[in-house]
């Protein structure tokens, strides 16, 4: 595993060629620094062609979210499958899910498509439960469709640690409860878990842990110290989702995104009265085939 | 007005720096090529901070639309709100509204933000009414929203040959009749109306006409012959959206715009069974602080 990379890159496609095709199922952020809005920046940063099943259109701003609406879970699969059937796409990642049908139905497209563990394309489950402000972006009674349906599905599941509460029970403040809460995300059925250590607020570090039921992997990384990370798990496992559709492995992936991540946190910029995004757009400013 | 750019950028916010923050208030292209999709591809490939009201959310492939859910119309107005009096944003645009409710709603929340022509922020307004497989995106009945309401805030307004016949009445076949559509269009309220030439199929230039009620401004530009140009009417006015948030002149803005357009189309790729997108990833292949 490579730590920090200065210039994080994946291959990009010869102009006139079609890129890498990479879906998003996730809600809208109106203010532009998560949810589909920062998948789409990493995609197009990243030199990917981004498809998109849109779950959920939030009213939101640097401050939080003050309301949403639902797509009809009929909608939200038929992206999916209009998508799939059609352009094709080389990996996926589900963000904010919003209720229990619309994880239902995405579940039940996801096996239909051969998304998820045992199809051909790698799904990256980022398990949102609330924004950064605590704002609850999936309904209370959901989170047993997410566990039940969506993480055995899971080629990797990305978790913050309130997230990795939630759904474990296990509050992780060191390395010992990280690991446990490793142990206990992978039970839920992911190829994958990934416990990032981001909100481990007094390490200087930012230690992620990925764990398949036999080896663990440690991701040491610089800890970038900023009020402007709105969007940084949504980006992660985006750049994830990214470097899983160019074929490589997912410790492989996970220290890609880690890279990608950091200089993000590293270019972020204040925006509005709240937090700032994570930056992608630093790559404009670096020549580049990769 | 210059012609063809060879490679046509905007300054870059310096990293850490907030960059110049747009609007775009539009549908959700699923498959990537068009919609929100294709303006935050440009918005992000310009290097502005990109805020969204979406207003449906469309499934789409390469073959075209097979259906859509509408955003309700205060959500969609409670995203522009939310974003302009926190983020602020420095140009705004439209493009697929779906009804006259919605529509309603943006001129509304657009007149009380100071979005549009006699306020502060300049409006583009792109007249979507279907998608470029002829698929409806607009009500018939909200034809008349569009030209009572939006038209008269629009900054500049951005049809198609299919728009100008529906909105004009005039069947655009050569300059006389182009011509004959700006002032038309014109009449109907905005302060610049653009009549693109871009479908004007007999032709090897694809000249655009902008005309603002006293002075007609010609843009000649090269044909990219290419099957893959689904989207380039969005990012055409993103890109015009952006270089008016960067304190453009209209013309200069349009100018800017159509070399934009030019290098996507130049670069565009093949995607699914249909029709490939305009292609904005090119600029990562070019060093840039711009």
């Amino acid at each position: 595993m490579t730590g920090f990379d200065a210039s994080p890159r994946l291959p990009l496609a010869a102009p006139g060629a079609t890129p890498v095709r990479v879906m998003t199922i996730a809600g809208s952020d109106s203010g532009g620094g998560a949810g589909i809005q920062a998948d789409m920046r990493t995609f197009a940063m990243l030199g990917l062609h981004a498809c998109v099943a849109v779950t959920a259109v939030t009213v939101q701003n640097s401050t939080g979210v003050t309301g949403f609406q639902e797509i009809d879970p009929g909608i939200v699969a038929a992206q999916m499958r209009s998508v799939t059937t059609d352009i094709g796409v080389a990996a996926a990642k589900t963000g904010m899910l919003a209720s229990d049908p619309i994880i239902t139905a995405i579940a039940d497209a996801a096996v239909d498509l051969g998304i998820g563990r045992d199809g051909a394309t790698p799904l990256v489950v980022d398990p949102v439960c609330a924004s950064m402000h605590g704002d609850p972006l999936l309904a209370a009674d959901a989170l047993g469709a997410l566990k039940d349906r969506l993480f055995p599905l899971a080629t990797v599941v990305t978790p913050n640690l309130d997230e990795v509460r939630l759904l474990t029970g296990i509050d992780v403040v060191d390395p010992a409860t990280q690991r446990q809460a490793a142990v206990a995300l992978h039970a839920l059925g992911p190829r994958w878990s990934l416990v990032k250590g981001g909100h481990l607020r007094g390490s200087d570090l930012s230690p992620d842990l990925l764990y398949d039921g036999s080896e663990f992997v440690e991701f040491p990384g610089a800890r970038i110290d900023t009020p402007h990370d709105h969007g940084a798990g949504d980006t992660l496992a985006a750049a994830i989702t990214g470097a899983l559709g160019h074929g490589y492995s997912v410790p492989d992936a996970v220290a890609f995104a880690k890279a990608w991540v950091t200089r993000g946190l590293a270019a972020a910029y204040p925006l509005g009265a709240g937090h700032g995004p994570v930056n992608p757009l630093w790559r404009l400013r670096e020549h580049g085939p990769g």
